[in-house]
C-alpha cells in the first residue's frame, strides 16, 4: 500500500508550535549558560566527507550515518551522527589554540537507525567540550556544567553513572593481552557475562586475574573506590584511575554519582573517565559524555578532551516546558496610533497577530485571546469575543 | 593526492566562534521578530521521504537534494534543500487549522550544487510562511516582516524585485498555449530573450501577441503598472495581477520596491506575487519569497500560502554583525565568596571562565582580559596582566 504523501519515517517526527517553543526557549537558556562559562559557540556543516566524520570515532560510527556521494569531488560524504568529532577537528585544525578551549554546539543529527525503541532517529544535539587540559579538574567542570544543564531544564539528574576505562586497559596490559584477546574481553565485561569472564581469565596470571573478576562488582556509591584499592592490583594504570574517580566523588559531593567500575559503553572512543546521566525513573541516558584525548589526531593533534552531549529534544520534552500564553488580534488598519499601540504591546513581550479580513470566528484557533479595539479615541487590549 | 582528513568538501564551512555568536544573535532576533508577530515555530525533520519533499514543488527539486535508502522501510529518503514544503505539509495535514496560520522555522538546509559561485551548499534557512488568506494582504504582510528581518539584521534592502506570475499565464491562456508551447515560452522570457520571444510569438493573434511583447520592456518602478495597464490586454488575469502589484505600490510606498512584470523565476511553484529582496551591490538575492497557493495540495490540502526565505548566515555576514567582549578568567578555588561573585558577574552578562591549572600566559588566546583577584579580603575583577 502506497504511504500518504504526508508519512513521515519511523523515528522522524516534526515538532509543533508548543513544542518547538519549548525547544527553542531550553536551546537559548542552555547555550546562554554554556557562554557565560566560556564555551564559545561552532557551527560545522550538517554534511562532510565520510572519513572525517569517521576519524577517530571507533569503528561503529561508520554504519550509523546515512551516505552518499559529492558530485563535486566524487568522494563518500555522510550526515553526521555525531557532532563531536567534528568540534574536535576544529580545536585540533581550525583553531589551533595552545592553551584551554572550550566549545559548544547545538544541531541535529541523524542516526541510521534509532539508538533505542523510543529513541528519535534525528537527535538535536546540544554539547559542551573542553579541550587542551588533561587534568581532572576538566572532568570535574564538565560534569558540573551537565548537571546545572539538567538542572536549568527542570530534569535534575537523578543518577550520573560514573566509569574509567583506564581501570580495564591497565588489567588488560597487565595480563599481557594482544589486541584481539582485549577485544573479546571488552566484549565479556560489556555483557556482564561473570561466566565467560571466569572462563576467559581461568588460565591468566595473577594479580590481573583477580582484578578482572573482581570488577563487575565494583559498581555502587563512593565506597566502592574505596574497596576497589584494596582488591584492584597494586599497578600505576589503576592507581591513576582511582585517584581521578575518587577527586571526582570528592568534589562533587553534591550530585548523585554512582561508580560502575567494569562500565566499557565509551570503550573504543573514550580514554579516562566515561558518565551518563539519568532522570526520573528512564532506563535509558539522558546525557553521555567523557574523556577522548584520542580523537583529534586524525586531524592533525591528539589534544586532551573532555564533555558531554544530549538530544535536547529530550530534555525539553523531560523538563518543565514552558507554557504558550494568548496573542492578541490587531485590527487591519493604517492608523498611526495603532502601529504605535502593537509595537508598545510587542516591546512588552506580547505576541500581537494582525488580523485579515474573512476570518471572523478563527482567531481563537490561531491562538489568540485579547484584540486591540478603539475606544473612547483610544487603542486598548480587550477580551476576543468571537 | 590524498585529501587531509579536516578538509570540507568544497562549498561547505565551519562557522567559528565570532561569526557563529553573530548568527546565534541574528536567529534570536529574528525569531523572536516572528513570534511577536503571531508567526509560530515549527521544527520539521531535516530528512524526509523524496516523495513528500518534491511533493508541489516543481521539478527541479529532485535534483538538487542528496538522497539515499531508508533502512528500514526501503524506501528513499532525501536531505531536505528546502524548508517551505515541509512547512506548507504541517499547516496541511498535521495542524488542519482552518484559518489563518502563521507559521515560521530556522534550519539547516542541504543542496547538492551551490546555487551560485558564492553560495553555501548549506544554507542555514530561515523563513515565514501565512497560510489560509487569499488576499492581497497577507502578501502585503509578509513583505513588511520581510524588509523589519532585513533592517533587524543592519542589511537594509537596496531593492525588492516584485513580479507576478499570473500576468504570464493569463496571456499564455490568452495565446492558446498548450502545456508544452507554456514551458518554451517560460525558457524565451525567463532568458529575457527578445529575438525567439518575437519569432515564437510571430503568428500568434492579437491582443496576446503585443501584450507578450510588451512584457520584458515593463520593469521599473510603480509607474510601470500604469504602462501596464495600458499595453496588456484587457482580460481578468491581467486586471487581477495588476490590481494585486498596485495595491502593494500603495501599501508599501516605504519600501523601495522595483517591478520586473517579465519575472518568472518561480513560475513552477509560485502562483501570483514573487518577490526577491537585494542588499548593497550585490547580484544575488538574499531573500526570495512569494505565493504558492497549490503546494499544500499534495498533502490533501490546497490552502492560500504566501512567505518568504532567506539563508541565515549569508544574511549575518551582510548585517552589522555583534563584537564579541572579552572574558573574565576566574581562580579555580571552591571558596563560597568567589562562586558568589563568578555568579553574579555571570548574571550581569559576563562571561567567566575557570582557570585551569598549568596554562599561564594562555588565557588572552581563549578570549580572557580580565581575572577576578582576590583583594584586601574581597574578590574583585582586575586587567589580565599575563
Amino acid at each position: 500500500m502506497a504511504l500518504p504523501r504526508w508519512a513521515l519515517p519511523e523515528y522522524f517526527a516534526d515538532v509543533l508550535p508548543v513544542e518547538a517553543q519549548g525547544i527553542e526557549h531550553l536551546r537559548r537558556v542552555l547555550l546562554d549558560e554554556f557562554r557565560l562559562n566560556g564555551y564559545q559557540l561552532v557551527i560545522p556543516p550538517t554534511v562532510e566527507y565520510l572519513d572525517s566524520l569517521v576519524s577517530g570515532t571507533g569503528r561503529d560510527m561508520d554504519d550509523s550515518m546515512f551516505k552518499f556521494v559529492d558530485q563535486i569531488s566524487g568522494r563518500t560524504m555522510a550526515l553526521r551522527a555525531d557532532t563531536t568529532p567534528q568540534v574536535t577537528r576544529i580545536d585540533a585544525h581550525l583553531l589551533n589554540r595552545q592553551g584551554v578551549t572550550r566549545l559548544c554546539y547545538c544541531g541535529p543529527v541523524v542516526n541510521v537507525l534509532p539508538r533505542s525503541m523510543t529513541a528519535s532517529r534525528e537527535p538535536l544535539q546540544i554539547g559542551a567540550e573542553l579541550y587542551g587540559h588533561d587534568g581532572i579538574e576538566a572532568d570535574v567542570e564538565v560534569l558540573r556544567l551537565l548537571a546545572r544543564t539538567l538542572a536549568l531544564s527542570g530534569a535534575r539528574a537523578s543518577r550520573i553513572d560514573v566509569g574509567h576505562v583506564g581501570l580495564f586497559r591497565a588489567l588488560a596490559e597487565l595480563a599481557g593481552l594482544d589486541r584481539e584477546a582485549e577485544e573479546a574481553l571488552f566484549g565479556i565485561l560489556q555483557a556482564k557475562d561473570v561466566p565467560a569472564l571466569r572462563d576467559f581469565t581461568a588460565t591468566m596470571a595473577e594479580p590481573a586475574r583477580s582484578g578482572l573478576l573482581a570488577l563487575p562488582g565494583l559498581y555502587g556509591d563512593a565506597n566502592v573506590l574505596l574497596r576497589a584499592r584494596d582488591v584492584l592490583p597494586d599497578v600505576a594504570g589503576v592507581h591513576a584511575a582511582l585517584d581521578e574517580l575518587l577527586h571526582l566523588a570528592r568534589q562533587l559531593g553534591e550530585l548523585p554519582l554512582s561508580f560502575d567500575l567494569a562500565d566499557l559503553r565509551g570503550y573504543h572512543y573514550h580514554t579516562g573517565l566515561m558518565f551518563a546521566a539519568y532522570c526520573g525513573a528512564s532506563p535509558t541516558a539522558v546525557a553521555l559524555g567523557g574523556r577522548y584525548n584520542e580523537v583529534g589526531r586524525a586531524f592533525g593533534r591528539a589534544r586532551p578532551a573532555t564533555g558531554f552531549s544530549l538530544d535536547l529534544r529530550e530534555l525539553a520534552a523531560l523538563g518543565a516546558g514552558v507554557g504558550m500564553s494568548g496573542a492578541i488580534l490587531a485590527p487591519l488598519d493604517n492608523s498611526a496610533e495603532l502601529a504605535a499601540c502593537v509595537s508598545a504591546l510587542r516591546a512588552g513581550g506580547e505576541v500581537v497577530m494582525q488580523e485579515l479580513p474573512g476570518h471572523t470566528g478563527s482567531w481563537r484557533e490561531a491562538g489568540c485571546d485579547r484584540r486591540v479595539v478603539l475606544k473612547d479615541g483610544a487603542w486598548c487590549v480587550a477580551a476576543l469575543e468571537d
